[in-house]
C-alpha cells in the first residue's frame, strides 16, 4: 500500500444550499494545506454544470464512480431538492456503499435526510435543521437538538452554518486541537452575529411552515407514501 | 420606472475564497424568497467555469457587461489569485463603474484589497483578513480591527467567514430586524465554534508567514512595485 491521501468526498445534488456544501468544503480543504494526508473532492453523478438554491451553479471534479471508497463523506440539505434527493436511488447507492468503509458519513442540515433515506441512520442519534429535527424519527433515528451530533461514524450538523462547526470538529478529530485552531484562524472564524445568538424560546416556525410544506410537496411528488410520513412533522 | 427588484453582484474571479463568497450569497440570496424587493446575481468576466481554492468549479449566471449597474456589489477574497486580481484591469473597471451608482459596496476578506486597488477605499476605514490588515493603509485606507467596518456605502468585512455577520448586518439595513433574524433562524446561525472563541492574544501568524509571502509573489509577478510595497506587511 503506498501512503495515498485519503479522500473526503462532499456530495453534490441538484439544487443543493450554497452554504451547507462551501463551509465545510472551506474547512476540511485546509487539511491539505496544511499538511495533512488528505485531498477533499467534489463527487456528483455527472460532471456537468448544476444549479444550487442560489444563483450559483458548481461543477463538481469527480463521478460518484471514480471515488466509490472514500475515507469520510459529507452530504449537504436544502429545500425541495434535497426531498427529491431522498428517492434519488443513484444518490442513495452511492452513499450506501461508501458507508461500508468509510470512517465518517457526515451531513448538514437536511443532508441528515438523505442519510436517513440511505438507511443510515437507523438507531443512531443524529441532528437536521431545526424545522426538520422531528422528520429524522422517520428514518429510525433519535432527533438530537445539538449543533453537531457525533454517533459512530455518522455525523450530523444542525441546520447550514453549522456545518462549519462540525467540520472544525471533524478537524481535530483527524489531525488534533492545534491543527483545529490554525484552520479556524485561516477563516477568521470568531462569529459576531449582528443581532447575538437566536432566541430559541421562541423560534419563528410560522414564518417558515408553507415553505416546509411546498419543499416535500414538490419534492416528493409521485411518492405520496413518504410525504404523507414527513408532512405529519410540518 | 418600473418596480424592478434591486440587483446584487457577486463578482467572480478564478481561484476566490468559496466561502468568502457562499456566505454572504446565502444570506442576501434569502431577501428575495422572503419577499424583499431584491435578487442576487453572479457576475464575472466570462459565464464559464471557474475554479475556486476548493475542488469545485463554479459558474456565473451574468457577464459583467450584463449588469453594469448593480445597486450593491459584494468582493470575496482568497490568496494569490485575489493578489492576482489586484491588477486585473477588467474586474477593477467593472468595481469603479459600479461603484459610480450602487448604494453599497462591500468585501469579505482580501476581497478589501481588491476594492483598494479600485481606488474605492481612498480616505476610507475599512478591515481585512487579519493577516493582510496593515496592507490597507497601502490602498489609502484606514485599517480597523473589527468584524465589519461600514463607511459610507463601503462594507468591508474581516476574513472569509465574516462575510456571513456582514451579510446579515446588510439585511437588517436593507429589510430590518425582523427579516434579518428570519435569515439567521433559516440558516440556523447560532455558532458554535469547538474551542470557542479566537485568542487574540497570540494569533498564529508564523502558521501562515511563508504563505502570505508566496500568495503575494505568485498573484503579482510582473509588478514589482506594488509586490514591493505589500511584502513589508508579511
Amino acid at each position: 500500500m503506498t501512503d495515498e491521501p485519503k479522500t473526503i468526498a462532499f456530495v453534490l445534488y441538484p439544487g443543493l444550499t450554497l452554504l451547507d456544501l462551501a463551509g465545510p468544503l472551506q474547512v476540511l480543504g485546509a487539511l491539505s494545506e496544511l499538511g495533512m494526508p488528505y485531498r477533499a473532492v467534489t463527487v456528483a453523478e455527472r460532471k456537468e454544470p448544476m444549479g444550487t438554491d442560489t444563483p450559483l451553479s458548481l461543477l463538481a471534479t469527480h463521478t460518484f464512480a471514480e471515488v466509490p471508497r472514500p475515507a469520510a463523506v459529507m452530504v449537504p440539505g436544502g429545500g425541495a431538492p434535497t426531498m427529491r434527493a431522498l428517492t434519488d436511488e443513484t444518490l442513495l447507492s452511492y452513499l450506501r456503499g461508501a458507508a461500508e468503509s468509510a470512517e465518517f458519513m457526515t451531513s448538514v442540515c437536511t443532508g441528515a435526510m438523505i442519510l436517513g433515506a440511505a438507511g443510515l441512520l437507523e438507531g443512531r442519534e443524529a441532528t437536521t435543521h431545526w424545522l426538520f429535527l422531528e422528520s429524522l424519527k422517520e428514518f429510525g433515528a433519535t432527533p438530537a437538538r445539538k449543533r453537531w451530533v457525533e454517533d459512530g461514524p455518522m455525523i450530523t450538523a444542525a441546520g447550514v452554518s453549522a456545518g462549519i462547526d462540525l467540520a472544525l470538529h471533524l478537524v481535530g478529530r483527524i489531525a488534533g486541537d492545534e491543527v483545529q485552531r490554525g484552520v479556524q484562524f485561516m477563516i477568521e472564524y470568531d462569529p459576531e452575529p449582528p443581532l447575538g445568538p437566536l432566541d430559541w424560546s421562541a423560534p419563528p416556525r410560522e414564518l417558515f411552515q408553507q415553505w416546509m410544506e411546498s419543499s416535500l410537496r414538490q419534492g416528493l411528488e409521485g411518492h405520496p407514501e413518504l410525504l404523507a410520513r414527513l408532512l405529519v412533522h410540518v
